[in-house]
């Protein structure tokens, strides 16, 4: 998919929300605990409640990986139910990979191959040679840690380098010239809008992937009014906010209702 | 396993070599492409031939994960295969992740409890919070990527800061403070041994893990004469100078023979 695509589908579904699948069994009702895939079953029930609202899904590979074998089982089972039965939604592997040239490579593969992800999140400390495998696939994305939406993105990202710039300025400078609109995402967090605003400013067209709108206390007005551009260029991301607001038996219901309440604050912007 | 328990272990087998199970499928011989479990039994096979020479085995995610939930299912096999035939094995998870505080807490679960490793390797971009939650599981350990052996290192990890320091001294001396020797060790690659003098001298008693050796171009005995404390202080890896050294029927062999040479070189500095 490319950043067009993406626009269309922002447009026709009046909506720039990305849910976030951070399932994390231990949070879920009841009811499922006990049925033999309780990671899929609960995510195809939000998937079908938020769908309307969404135009992307966000898996987080930790929530997945802590299940071991099995858990890896399910995150595929849900990204093809998700192919299956919304071919337009984009998927973003929230894996935050970073590796050297051959084994980025290897990642590039279980995420563009073996499971069909539109797009993969990367931390960016090693340089190009960490996302340059994944810019070989056409039509897929990598989404660059940029400044992130957590309270010590200031130990790092938000340290200057001689040049007076901070490190995430220097790696959104260094990532523009690895790539372009179309497979290159910023990860910029909801949580410090003066700072989207000023980066919107020397990075006017890439999609920004943002969290940190809900439990983490950003708001989508905030981000709209910093970040949007011409083509939008925004996935705004909510995951406990969606997902966890309810944990009763009730859940996908009260998840579809939080997800058609972002996506009403965000028709206003489109 | 404290540092003290990994020095005994080193004294006792005479090398600080870490066998990096980078174990790539269609990289294997023949006479796997059929078994119901390739990647499990070359490694198996890998390991029984190496386990005299090593003192730790890094399998790095990236390979087990381009299988899908076969691929991560087998990983467990070899975790488990490791405990309970060589119990004093140190085994790094060689996942670079780097992730919030709450999915942090997910990895830390996923790797430590999940799976039984000892220590795994984190991304330093997102500052504290990525690292925090694996500092909390006593006896395991997280290794810091520092200056990795890539060339791309160049892009951020050597850039300098406004105070003068090139980041990844930045990221050390930050790391130092979260957490002490007996749990924080720094990723810092063969390929720079020149640099690696510098960095032991101002973190003079954590662990190193250092790959870049043979395949990427580092040398045994630069790596010891510039990284080597009281100690010991060092693991070094090599992941296909060992496990790809010989595609034929004869690959375990051959594996044994190249991790016997390594140790051999490590012998002379213990």
């Amino acid at each position: 998919m490319n950043s067009e695509e993406l626009y269309r589908q922002i447009k026709r579904k009046k909506s720039f929300l990305c849910v976030g699948l951070d399932s994390d069994p231990a949070l879920f009702p009841q009811l499922l605990r006990h049925v033999q895939y309780p990671i899929f079953e609960f995510n195809k029930a939000i998937i079908a409640a938020t769908a309307k609202y969404a135009v992307a899904y966000k898996p987080n590979l930790a929530f997945y990986e802590a299940e071991g074998n099995q858990g890896l089982h399910q995150l595929e089972m849900t990204v093809d139910f998700l192919r299956k039965n919304y071919p337009d939604i984009f998927i973003i592997a929230d894996a935050k990979r970073s590796d050297i040239g051959n084994t980025a490579k290897r990642y590039a593969r279980a995420f563009f191959e073996k499971m069909n992800f539109d797009a993969v999140t990367i931390a960016p400390y090693m340089g190009y040679d960490s996302v340059g495998p994944f810019l070989e696939y056409k039509g897929k994305w990598s989404v660059i840690l940029a400044l992130t939406s957590n309270k010590s993105a200031a130990d790092f990202e938000l340290s200057n380098m001689q040049t007076g710039e901070p490190l995430y300025k220097r790696v959104i400078t260094e990532a523009m010239k690895w790539g372009d609109k179309d497979n290159i995402m910023f990860v910029v967090g909801a949580t410090r809008p003066e700072k989207l605003a000023q980066i919107r400013e020397y990075c006017p067209d890439n999609f920004f992937l943002v969290p940190g709108v809900g439990a983490q206390g950003g708001s989508v007005d905030e981000v709209a009014k910093y970040g949007l551009n011409s083509k939008c260029g925004l996935l705004v991301n909510s995951s406990r906010g969606i997902i966890f607001a309810d944990n009763s038996e009730r859940y996908a219901v009260t998840a579809g209702e939080k997800a058609a309440e972002l996506a009403s604050q965000m028709a206003r912007y489109l």
